[in-house]
C-alpha cells in the first residue's frame, strides 16, 4: 500500500529500501550552516530527529545505540577518566558516558550547536547530563579540535557521527584517526560507529585498514540493532593503541551502579561475535 | 522524500513504521484459495516474495532468518533424525535442515501449494533439497497433520509461520503446542519465530506462557537480525520437552560439514543473551 503524506520516509542510496514513520506532525524545523534540522512527533516511535533528511534519533530505540556506543567502550578501557565524543549532538551518548563514576572529564565537540538545541527541545531525556559538572560541550570542529589535542590526553574517544557522506566523511579519514591516536594515552580506546553489516562491509573493511594506518592495533566491532537505519541492523568498531579488545571488565560491567535497557555484560561479549560472513571477509 | 510508485512498501501496524524496497517490476501475482502472493524484482534486496502485502523473503539477506529457524535448534538436539516444518513453503528452512547429514526425514507442511511454485520460480536456489530423499512436501492444513501425528515421533518441529494474524494465528494457541508437545519424542525441541523483541514483546510473553501451558519445560529465545521486518530485529523462541537450551552440541557446530554465511557456534551463544530489558521482562 502506498504511503501518503502522513509518513516521513528515508530512501537509503545503495541498498534500494526505505524506512519510514508516520507521522503526527513536524514540531521542529530549522536550517544552521551546517544541516536542516527537523523533528517529528512519530506514531509509535515517540520523537524522530532527521538531518538532512536522515533519520538519527527516536525516542523509542535510540537507547540501541547509545548505550552500545558508551558503555562496552568504557569497560573495555582499565579506567577510563578522560572521554571525549566527536558528534553525539543529540546528547545521548554523553548521558550514558556520564553514568560511569570514574569518568573525571567528558567533552563533546559537535560542530552543529542547533542538534542540541534541538534534542534540549524534545529529547530532554537525552540531555539530563549537559548539566552534570564532568560535561563539557563544544560547537566547533572536531577534527581540528582533535589534532590540537594534547598527546595523550585522552583514554578513549566516541565518534558518535552521522554518515561517511557530508560532513560526516572526514571522520572516516586515516588523517583523522591518524590525530585521534596521538590524542591517546598508551592504553587509550576508541569506538566509531561503522554502519550496516549487511549494506556497508566494505566500509567496515576499509575502516580497517585506516585504523591500522593511523597506528592502531586490535580493531573489533560491535553488532547490534538499530530499527532506524539502513537493514535495522548496525555496528561500531572499536580499536586500541595496544592490547586485545576481547576482554573487559567483566565484573565491573556486571555491577555496574546504573540501569540500562540493552547492555549487559552478556550482550558485551554476543555484541563482539562475528557473523560468518563477516568472519571470513573481515578474519579473526 | 515521498516514495512514488517504483516503490514497494509494508506498512507495520501497532508500531507506525514501514519498510520499502524499490522495485524494477511485479514479476509474479496470483491468488491461492487462501492467500495473494506476490514476487517483486528489486533493486538491492534481489526478489522479493510478498504474501498478502507482508514481506516474506527476499534473496539478499534470507539467509539470516533460515539459518537461525534451523541450526540451533537442531545443534542443540541430541541427535535428530525426524523433523517437521510447519508453513516454511517457500523451502530455505527446509534447505538448511537438509545440510545436517543425521536428518533422516524432514517434513514440510504449509496448507499453501502457491507459495511452494512461487518459490520454485524465483528463489529456485531455497529449492535446491527439494528433491533430496530425505523431504516430503505436504500441502495441507498443519494443525490436522500435528493433530494425527503419531505420538513422540518427531524430534524437532519448527514452526516457520506467518505473523499470528489471519492464517498463522492458530499455529500461537496453546492447542496447537500441545499437539506439537504430544508428537514429539522426550528429548524433542520445537522451534518457533517470535516477532520482534522492541514491537512484540508481549506476544513473546504470551508464547512462553503457552509453552509452559503446553507441556514444555525450558523455553529460551534467539536474537537475530532481519532487515526486511518490522524494527529489522526478529526472534525465534526455542521450547524443549525435558532438560535445559543453554547447551548444545557445540563441538559439531563448530565442525558442521556445511557452510553458514550467518550461523556459527558463536553466534549460537550470542544469540541466546537476553538484552537486558527482555530479561527484566521475561527473566532468566
Amino acid at each position: 500500500m502506498p504511503l501518503d503524506d502522513n509518513w516521513f520516509s528515508e530512501q537509503h542510496a545503495g541498498i534500494g529500501s526505505a524506512w519510514s514513520a508516520r507521522i503526527k506532525k513536524k514540531v521542529f524545523d530549522q536550517r544552521s550552516p551546517y544541516q536542516h534540522v527537523e523533528v517529528y512527533d512519530t506514531e509509535g516511535f515517540g520523537k524522530l530527529m532527521v538531518i538532512d533528511g536522515c533519520t538519527m534519533v527516536s525516542t523509542l530505540e535510540n537507547f540501541l545505540y547509545h548505550e552500545m556506543m558508551a558503555h562496552p567502550v568504557l569497560f573495555t578501557h582499565p579506567d577510563p577518566r578522560r572521554v571525549a565524543i566527536i558528534g553525539g549532538g543529540d546528547c545521548g551518548t554523553l548521558r550514558e558516558v556520564l553514568r560511569h563514576p570514574g569518568v573525571e572529564h567528558c567533552t563533546q565537540i559537535d560542530i552543529d550547536e542547533l542538534v542540541t538545541r534541538a534534542s534540549e527541545l524534545h529529547f530532554p531525556e537525552l540531555c539530563e547530563a549537559n548539566d552534570d559538572p564532568r560535561a563539557e560541550l563544544l560547537f566547533i570542529d572536531g577534527i581540528q579540535w582533535m589534532q590540537q589535542a594534547e598527546a595523550g590526553s585522552l583514554d578513549v574517544i566516541i565518534v558518535d557521527s552521522t554518515d561517511p557522506v557530508g560532513p560526516g566523511e572526514v571522520l572516516f579519514s586515516t588523517e583523522f584517526l591518524t590525530a585521534c591516536q596521538r590524542a591517546l594515552a598508551p592504553d587509550g580506546l576508541i569506538v566509531q560507529q561503522s554502519e550496516s553489516p549487511l549494506a556497508h562491509l566494505d566500509l567496515i573493511q576499509a575502516m580497517y585498514a585506516r585504523f591500522g594506518s593511523a597506528g592502531f592495533g586490535d580493531t573489533r566491532t560491535l553488532f547490534f540493532p538499530q530499527p532506524i537505519y539502513p537493514t535495522g541492523w548496525w555496528s561500531a568498531t572499536l580499536a586500541g593503541r595496544h592490547g586485545s579488545l576481547q576482554h573487559f571488565r567483566e565484573a565491573d560491567a556486571r555491577s555496574k551502579p546504573f540501569e540500562t535497557r540493552y547492555y549487559n555484560a552478556d550482550i558485551h561479549h554476543a555484541a563482539l561475535v562475528q557473523p560468518e560472513f563477516f568472519r571470513k571477509a573481515i578474519g579473526g
